[in-house]
Formats: structure tokens, sequence, C-alpha cells
């Protein structure tokens, strides 16, 4: 399975645009198998709770989805849950509380459990965004609890993924780290939700099948060739993301102030992308 | 002068407490030069918008406040400053953007410029817990700033201090890093805004009159009897100095969940805050 | 390729013992394709230039082999790479200078410029050992020069490996990460150079061997199984590696003091090493 | 007490230069108390074995000295040991093992207490070279032993002197970090042992001088005023050093090569260096 995290498009004052976020969900849901909402490229933590769930609102995917929580506190968090719950989505996606996190000792697996007897629920390690450790120990004795489905690992540290692969069972585990996509494959990941997807839907589910099928020459092929995509991506962010989204002609808006609307890859991204366009892969 | 970052109290079940804090506040505020709410123990992260306003009417100082101020966008903060404003803050305390760090690039002076423009400030680097870097250059450029009146510094990164006392003129330093205060006052800061503080307010203003009196023996001695409060209190963070509070007959509450009500270092401290209070040091 | 950093045998005392030395390299020979003297496991870095001239003279592989040269400065670094090159080394096998790497500066590129004039070499990213990044654009530039043949990357970063199978050409890149093997093959290495091949070397070649064939689930099945030997002997390092030799009954000896003969994962270690042993995979 | 690590001198091919190595100690040595040579800027890790006995021989101080012991194992620390016990060095200053870090484990502690039993000794904690830490706990272990006499901390966390200010008695504190030098003493350190001593010997004195006798805005005043010395000179390292020695006239000398000769930081270093020299600063 290929997820995009979509982008939450603002307008130029920074004002969350429902419209042109539901136009962006509609134009790139048919090109993938579901949607990450509010994830690592979604700016949740960029809204307040009431635009958050207006946001939501505005949206009715027909394809499975997910919707990051990227909270501080577990009485902050039960409000996020219960607007995606009411959105019907799929799972949460939730990263660990992190101003504090140095104090948070067994909270950490508190939060989680309190979380899971909710709704169910993915792990969201991505700790380029909240610098904090999603501990192995902690991952391991958190897949025991039937509502934890799995992982969106985005650290890019496949080390954590050969211990997935190695030691746990009925886990799902997810790559959000597009550079070493094939690696995360064969360590056992079920499929990536990746920000470079947003910009080559085809491409990533054509190495997934590829790899799926056995053609190993043509997945490393297909990983090659995206490198580029992913790398400066993992490296831009959400200002590059927007950007080339709005070069393609889609409406993802600007990052919300005081992120840039323009990055400072974007010369080195532009030829990576109309590249990429040339041969069709762009949506 | 000494300030304290005041607890925002929770009751067990994470409610926000605001008689609690308005009776807290009343309690510190005659032992100290002016209070810091909702900064780096005052959970200004756990609260939603509303809370966080709610409390702030509740509480009524005198002397001069701050309030802290750790948005993550530019429209999150000018509602966190506009209710700073209207509560009669002397300054805000404001931390980077964070969640994005990497790509905010020039968006880091931006920001600060933007709020300065609307009501004075103090930068606020405390990476322990925003896990991002203020760079020197930065608070550099933006000492030139007319409303940028100084930095609180918790970092403990002592070359930072003798950066800003060589170089930077008009521009009050505050450390918010107890063990090392004596450190911090030789090296140009003009006060502290100390966790510490909540629990020996009267002791760390001795150690920097000691200090502006030139009575250097007096300094280091209590800088050496103080370093074990500072020095637990900085690694047990929030739940520490609620326990602590508590146990003195504060009304500081209960960390919100899911952080612990009772933290692992509490054996450690008990002695430290006993042999303080002993010496009629305590609130 | 398969290739076992051989460790180099010290008694009890701490004497280089190099019968022993011998006796271990020709026992490991048959097994695998390769050796690696005085690298990653080979504690070059504990012996006098004398002591490391004679373990190598002690040796007489027949099959290709590397030595590692892991000095601090270009004069040092000539003369182990003369010592090697008498010994019939293939290549050496170069860490950057690091105890003062901060000022070294153009000075990475000029060193291995200069020891590629004289022998051909590989470069040797093991930051966990060394502490020093070696940055792609080194990598890079230095995979121009034609007596730079490749890599052997250690650190585990797959974004690493990535970068390699996507920009470089007839730069052959060796893994020493032994709990990520399967997704450095996936990402284009040719091979592994793996404290955990002087265990396995049978299980790590049949690995190899079911790759380059595409029986992708046997390769997968094999990564799952050698997860826990390599995962552990990362964190164990020389001393773990030394004990289990022992165990086993090979000459290996013990480390050099003061590192520890006997190491604290042994209790762990013990039940995986048996496990493999009971399989005949261990020499 | 003030002490410089003395530079090695290398000529432009990277020879040892013993007569340039008498001649520069024997022009520092009057303008300070000591002398340390093989220390954090002396380049013994540069040097065989051989080399750094002649260069020992070749120095005849009359004032106290220490010499630097940055190596790997037991076996080779006695070696160098023996050669400054020889030399009459009053003692050594010891970083500890550093390549295989991850596994010393206790072997930490054996080492300096097997170095302790044969010379008097000074820790030497200087993570930016040896990139490995010395932990406080193991600091606390070692200055019970009556031959461990102190410690020379370069770190620059000002943290690490509070606790032995606090908790540590009879053990000698010299700080190696320039950019907080009166910060250090005001947490107890009795003196620095400063790269920035090599260009500046009578300012650090007069500075230690003021703090002693209580003259705290004249120590602050030259604190301020020597700031970007040590803050340079610890950024451009043994490079810079070498090269501001040579300016002065003083036959410091080369770095070993492939360190470069001149460094980047030059052009900004060179009006701090001029500034200094006017007020007649420099040796």
């Amino acid at each position: 399975m290929i997820l995009p995290p979509i982008p939450t498009p603002f307008d130029r004052q920074g004002r969350l645009d429902t419209a042109a976020f539901r136009e962006l969900a509609e134009a790139l849901e048919p090109l993938v198998d579901g949607l990450l909402i509010y994830g690592s490229n979604g700016e949740g933590v960029h809204l307040t709770p009431e635009e958050r769930a207006r946001g939501l609102r505005a949206l009715s995917p027909r394809k499975p989805f997910l919707v990051g929580l990227m909270e501080e506190s577990l009485p902050q968090a039960e409000r996020a849950l219960q607007e995606a719950k009411e959105a019907g989505a799929l799972a949460v996606l939730a990263t660990p509380p992190r101003y504090y996190h140095g104090s948070l000792g067994e909270g950490l697996l508190a939060y989680y459990r309190a979380l899971a007897e909710k709704i169910p629920l993915f792990l969201y390690h991505v700790p380029q965004n909240t610098k904090v450790d999603l501990p192995l120990a902690a991952v391991e004795a958190l897949a025991q609890h039937p509502q934890v489905l799995g992982i969106k690992d985005s650290g890019g540290d496949m080390a954590r993924l050969a211990f997935y692969q190695a030691h746990l069972r009925d886990f799902r585990v997810y790559t959000g780290h597009a550079p070493t996509f094939l690696a995360a494959l064969a360590l056992g990941a079920e499929g990536g939700i990746l920000a470079a997807a947003n910009l080559a839907p085809r491409a990533y589910r054509a190495l997934l099948e590829a790899f799926r099928a056995g053609r190993l020459e043509e997945a490393q092929a297909l990983q090659k060739r995206l490198f580029p995509l992913g790398d400066l991506l993992a490296r831009g962010g959400v200002p590059l993301l927007k950007q080339a989204l709005r070069h393609l002609g889609l409406p993802a808006g600007y990052p919300r102030p005081p992120y840039p609307g323009e990055s400072p890859l974007w010369r080195e991204f532009l030829p990576v992308l109309e590249n990429l366009r040339e041969l069709g892969g762009t949506p």
C-alpha cells in the first residue's frame, strides 16, 4: 500500500483553505491506496483544534484514511481522536508527547494504551520532526495491544525495521522514509506513507509491485531513479512539497507562516520534478 | 531579578484548576521579583487555547510577569500573544517554531520580528524541551530590534552566555539553568528564571545579592549548597517540581496526563528538599 | 563476497599472540571469500607499529585480504600502508583522521588521495568507532580516483547506501552492519565485511547467494534468523566476539586491556550462538 | 595557574622539529606557570612512540609540566607513561581509550587505576577531540584515588564543573575551555590549561589574578576582551594556533599532514590577534 501524507493548504495569508484541501484530496485519492491526513507533511500541529475539525469535515475520502495525531497531552489527544473517529478514519497515527519527553517515563506506554482503548492506532516514529525517540522496547510492548495495528517509521533507521521483522508478529510496518524505500521492503515493510508519493504515486506503486512480484532488478532500477526525489524532499520538507505541487497545478497552497513559501532546494529539485513529469509520473 | 516559572495546576483527572493556580501564584509572588507564566515548567503546551486564556484570567499578579509562548506557527502565536497582552504581561517569552524546524530557514527571524511588532519579547532558548537551536547569529540579529528585550537561555551552555556578554549590548540575559547559576552571573546574566526558585526563592535571591555585592565566597557557598536542588530538578522536570510543591503544602496539582504524578527521582530529592526546609528556605 | 574482520589475539596479559593469530586466520579462511585484517574488530589501534608489522608477517592468507588503516596523520599512515603492501594486501581500508577532525577541512581529501597514489584503497566509514563522519560529497569526489575501489560502510545508515547506488558508478560497496545486511544488498552492496561472519560464515554466504539468485523469501528468512546475532554483536563489540570464538574453541584470545575479557551481553548472546551451532553454522 | 598546551612543531614535510620544539618551550615557559606537553594542542596522537620519546628528550623545562597521554590500550599507555616519568613530568594527563569505547565498560576505571598506580595523574575530558564521555560517576569514583590529582575539563560544560565544586574535595580542576574561563573560575576551577594561553599568557594570568583578588569587574572586562580569541581558537584548533604563533615569529611549525597549514578562520582571527599584540599581550 502506498499512501501520501497530503498537505493542508493555506493561502498566502496563512488561512486554512478547505475548498483547496478537498480538491487536492480528490485529485490524489484515485492514484493511491488511501490517504494520511494531518501527518508528517500535513501541518496538523499548525492548526487550532477548531481548524483541524473544520478541515476534516471538508473531506470525504472513499478510500481508507489515517489521521495524524501529534498532541502533547492526553486530554488534547482525546479531543483530536474524537474528531478523527467522527470523520471515519481507519485509525490514528500518533506521535509520542514531546515537549517534556525527558520526564515522560511510563507515561509513554500509558498514553498509547489510553488512545488504543478508543480507536485503532498506528505508532508514529518521526524523530526528524518530534526529536524524540520511540524506544524499541516500547514498540515491542505496545505491539501486544490488539488495537495497536502497526507503526509508521519515518526515521530511516533500517535497524529498527530489521528489529520489527525479526521480533514482531501481526504488526504492520510502513516506512515514511522514501530514500530507503526498497530497503524497507526487503526488511518486511508492507508499504510506504511517503511525501514523495504525492508527486510520484504511480512510480512508488510500481516499485512496490515489482518487489512483491520478485522482479528485483526492476525494483532496484526504480529505487535508483526515485532516490533524488525522495532524498531532496526529505531535506526540503513541507515548503518544497507544496511548491512542487503548485508547480504541477495542484491546489496545495502555502506553508503556514512563518514557514517560507519557496524552498532553497527548489533549483535543485526542479529538474528532478520535470524529469518525473516527462515520464508521466506526476499526478 | 529572580523569577519562578510557576507550574499550572491540574487535578488528578487532568482538569485545569484555576483556583489552585491563583492561590499558588499568590503564595509565590511576595518572595520573588515577578513571575513567568506558561514557561518551561508551566505546561503551556498542554493547554488548549481556551484553557490557556482562562488560566491567565484567573491570575492577577501585581509584580511584573512574563508569559511563555511556545507556538508552532504565526497565526497560533498571534492569538497567544493577544491573550498575554490583555492580561497585562510585561513581555512574552517565545520559543522558535519547532516541528518543522529543519525547513524554517529565514522564517525564524520573520517569526520573531512579526511578534516583536506587537509586544515586547524575550527570546526563549530551551533546547532540552524544544530540541531546536536558536543560533547565535539569529540572536545577534534579533537583539537589534528595539522590542526584543533579551533572552532566557535555559540550555546551560555557558559559551552562549559568554558570547552575549562579549558581543551584545542592551540585551538582558536570564539563565534558566539553575545548576550553573553563579557561572551565568559571572558571564553577565542579570538574573535567573529558575524552576528551583519555586522551591528556594530566598536562597537564589541571596546568591544573586551576594554576587552583586562582591561577596564571592558567600556566593560560591550558596552555589555549592543549591547545586543538588537545581541539578535534580533539571533532570526531574515538571513531575518532580509539582511533587515537591505538593509536599510543601502548595496547591501545584499534578502534571497533565500521561505525565506521571510522581517522579522516579523523588527519593533522591526528598532529603535535599527537607534540608532546604530546615534552613527556612522553602516558601 | 563475505569477509570476516578477524580479531587479533592477545593473551590474558595483553601480549600479542602471533601463533594464535595465524591459527585463527587459517581456520576461518576456507569458509569465506577473503579476510580483513586489523579492521573494525581487529584492534589495529591497540598495536604499536612494530607489533602490527609482526602480526602481519605471521599470516599468509591465500585468499585476497584487506588491511585496516586507522591512523591519525599521513606519516603514520604511510608506514602502515607500506607494511600492508609488503604483506601482499589487495588494498587498505582506511578511516579518516579523527582526533582533530574538526579542523581537518580539505585535508580529508588530501589524505585519501595521498594514500591512493601508493596503494588501492577502500574508504572506511565506521562512525560508531571513529565518531567522525565521511561526508557523502567527499565519498563522491574520491570515487573518481582510479585507485579508490569502493567503501566499507559500517554505520548502518541505509540512506548512504541508497546514495551510492543512485549516484556512483564502478564503486564497490561493502556493508559492515550485519543487522541490516539484506537491506544493504537491496541497495546495491556487493557483499559484507561482518564481525558476525566470523561466527556464521556459511549463513551469511547463503543469505547473499539467495539474494543474488532472486530467492527473496529465503533471503528474508535468513535475515530474520541472523538478526539477533548481528544485532547483539554490533552492541557487544570485540569483547563479545572474542568470547564467542573462544567458546567455539577458536584461538581468538582476549581484548587488549583495559577492555574486558567477558562481555555483559554474554548471557543474552549464548543461546543465540548455541542455536547457530546446532544448525551447523559455526566454524 | 595558567598552563599552555604547547604545540609540537613539524616542518612543511611533516617531520618532527625538536630544535624548534625546545625553542618554543623556552620562549613560553617564563610567561606561564608550567607547560602541558602533548596535550590537546600538542598532537601527541600524531607521533610514533619513538618520535614522542625523542620530542620529550629535547625539552628541559624548569617549571612543572604535565604530559598528555592519549592511548587506546594499557600496554601502549604504560610505554607512554614511562617516557613521561623519565622526562620528569609532574603528572600525566590521560584521556579514556576511545576507539572501542562502547564496549569499555568497567575497563574505564581499571585503566585509570592501573595508570595511577605508576604515576600521579589528571583525568582529561576533552570530548570535542576524543568524542567520548568521561561520566561524572567515574570521575567521582576516581577522585578517591590518592594519585588522581584532578581533572582537565575542556568540554565547556559548566554543569560538570558545578558538580565537581559541589561534590568533590581535594580534587584540582583545570578548565581547557577558554571561552568560558571566568565561569569556570566562579565554579571553583583553580586555573586554566588553555591553547589561547600560548598567545595571551599574561592576559589569562591577569584575569585569574583579578578574580582571586575579588576584582570582579576587572575580571569580567578581561573575560569580554579575551572571548573572541578563545572562541575562534576553540573552533580553529591546531592549524589556527600554529599559524598564529608563526605570525608572531615563534617556531611552532606546521600541523602534521594532512592537516592544513593555514586555517580558514585566519582572516577572522588576524585582527583579534593584532589587537592583542598592540596591547602587549602576545609572547
